[in-house]
Formats: C-alpha cells, structure tokens, sequence
C-alpha cells in the first residue's frame, strides 16, 4: 500500500491537466505488481477522468459541453461564493478513480489519458495516488 | 478487508444525506491504516458523491442544477413506473467511490463530506463501506 | 489479485450490454471471499455504469436522456471526428466502477446490474475485472 500526493498547478477557470505520467510514476515506485490505483481529488470544484490525449479538440469539446450542462450562472442557485458550476461538475465528473494495476503498470487503453480537472482555477491543486495490491 | 452496511432514511425526493461521519467510523473499525475506503450505493435511484459541506446552498444548487439536467418529466421517457430521472441521475453521479485511507484515516480535502444522495425519496436506503489494505 | 479481460460486441451507436454475469465469474474465478472488483473499461467513447435491469425501457430512457444532455451534434464542438458527444458521455458516466466483495461474491442491490456503455458503436470493445482482497 502506498499514497503519494502530487500539486497541480492550473491557468485557466476550466482546464484539464494530463496528470497520466505522474500516476505511471507512482504505481511504478509503489513496487505492486497486481491489484489497482485510486486517483483521488481532494477538492470540491475539481475532478478527475479518464479520456483522449490524442487531439486536444476532445478536451475542448468536453469542457464545452460541461459549461453547456452546466452554466456559470443560472438563477436557481444560491451559493453566494458563485462556483455552484464548479460544485455541480465535480459531482458529475467524479473526484475518484479507480484503474487495474499489471504486471507494474497502470493498464491504460490506447487513447487514455488520466485528467486532472480543473472547474474554478487558476488554483494550486492536488491529487492522491493510491496504489494497493502486492 | 473489511464490509460494513449502514441505514439511512431520506425525507423528500432529491436530498443529499451527510454520511461521512459514519465512514469514518468504518475505517476506523476495520483497523486498517494504509489503503482504501469504497462506498457503495447498492440502489438504482440514488447515488454516492463527495462534496463540500461548509454551506448548505452548494448541496442546494447540486441537486437543483440534476434537476434542471435531467427533468423528472420528459417526451422521451417510457419507463411506466415514471422515475427515469432518478435513474439517469443515479448512472450520472455514480454509486461507487473510493477514497484513501493513511494513518489508519480516511482522507478527505478540507471541505469534502461523503453525501448519500437520494434521487427518488423519501425512502428507507442502505449503504456499504468496504476497506482494503492493511 | 486478478485481473481478467473480457471482449463485448456491440450494435448500435448507443447502447448499454449487460456484463453482470461475466464480472460474477471473474470473483468467483479470483477466489476472493472479502474485498473488491473494480469493472474499467480501457476506452474513451464508452463507459460502465450500475443500474436497473429489471425493466428495459429504464436502459433506453437513460440513455434518451444522456443523448439530451449531450446532442450528437453542437456548434461548439471542434473534434474533427464528429464523436465529441460519445467521449463527453465517457466523462459523466465514468469508466470505472469498485464495488464490494463478501463471501466471494459481488454485492449488488436486488434491481442493480452492471452495464457496459457504448456511446459511438457498433465496435468491438473490451473490458476489465481487477478483484483484489483474500
């Protein structure tokens, strides 16, 4: 077993973050062979997900499509700090995942990247990498 | 290893139960200190999320910005028994997360809270915390 | 420890298969009485959610609804592919899932089963169960 934390270092209210070599590099240092990594956001107006690295358009679209679903303002909310968006997305995004770990390595399929998200930035953040198994 | 089930009573349609508290306490009793903590909704119309609980309006506007997301009426709809939305929100927010656990202690980012979240209440529901590692 | 690999095929461009049985074999095959299995899926325009399936029209209106939230087709989307909204789909359904082990079995509520989720079929997709514990 075996948590490590990294910082993050965002530009731009919404923003994803290819955090995927970090997450290699814990697996690779916890020494487990078989089991799985947890990437966990201790954050309550971020996430985390898993999706294409290849063209940075899927990024875009992605977070186009959240501020679309969700908009900065709306008249039903009533958080007075404002970020309510920020809040609904990392609900819906998710702040934890879960990834089989073999043979030492984070199995990823051939278009994934793991994302930090970033939904209230620019901030300094963090992530956990928890690696479990033997 | 270590499984626990919990109970808890929701009292209106979409709520969002306070349940970190209670996983706490489950980490703490499976006397784990370096691993995970899952928390599984075994229900179809409700969810399990991490979010801030320091102002309530944010719970507030999470639930009212589902709401506006997935309607609970809707042309499409043809499930009979007329709670679709609740299930789509179900899937959208997810039944599953996992957390680490170092020091033989959940770990939570200063605002976060572990909520149950209800999508078709009031009704009596469950939860289960499994920890893992050692 | 175990993780084991499972091909799905499917139909149309959305659709969710129902996986439930092959995860129970992958448990009972990993002799694991207490822990977890976690159900990734190493692909970017799919995902794996939980949900009912006792009646099939809680699948179709699920995946009604998620094709509302996010239109095949936007003006903001500038992936040249044109499968913007099966990867945006992949973000807010998640790919990956971890639920209980008890007694060597996976815990599912009585209307809950495990759904692969394409959103930019028909291909030919894979998935993977990690179950770890003793």
């Amino acid at each position: 077993m075996h948590t490590q934390r990294f910082e993050v270092r965002t530009h731009t209210r919404d923003e994803m973050v290819d955090i995927t070599d970090r997450v290699h590099q814990a697996v690779a240092a916890s020494g487990v062979k078989e089991g799985t990594v947890t990437v966990f956001v201790p954050h309550t107006t971020a996430g985390v997900t898993i999706n294409e690295n290849a063209d940075p358009d899927v990024v875009h679209d992605i977070l186009a499509v959240l501020d679309r679903i969700v908009p900065w303002r709306l008249d039903v909310y009533e958080h007075t700090e404002g970020n309510s968006a920020a809040h609904a997305k990392s609900s819906i995004v998710g702040c934890s995942k879960t990834l089989p770990v073999t043979a030492g390595q984070m199995v990823l399929g051939t278009w994934q990247a793991v994302y930090f998200c970033e939904f209230d930035g620019p901030r300094g953040r963090a992530f956990l990498v928890t690696v479990t198994g033997r």
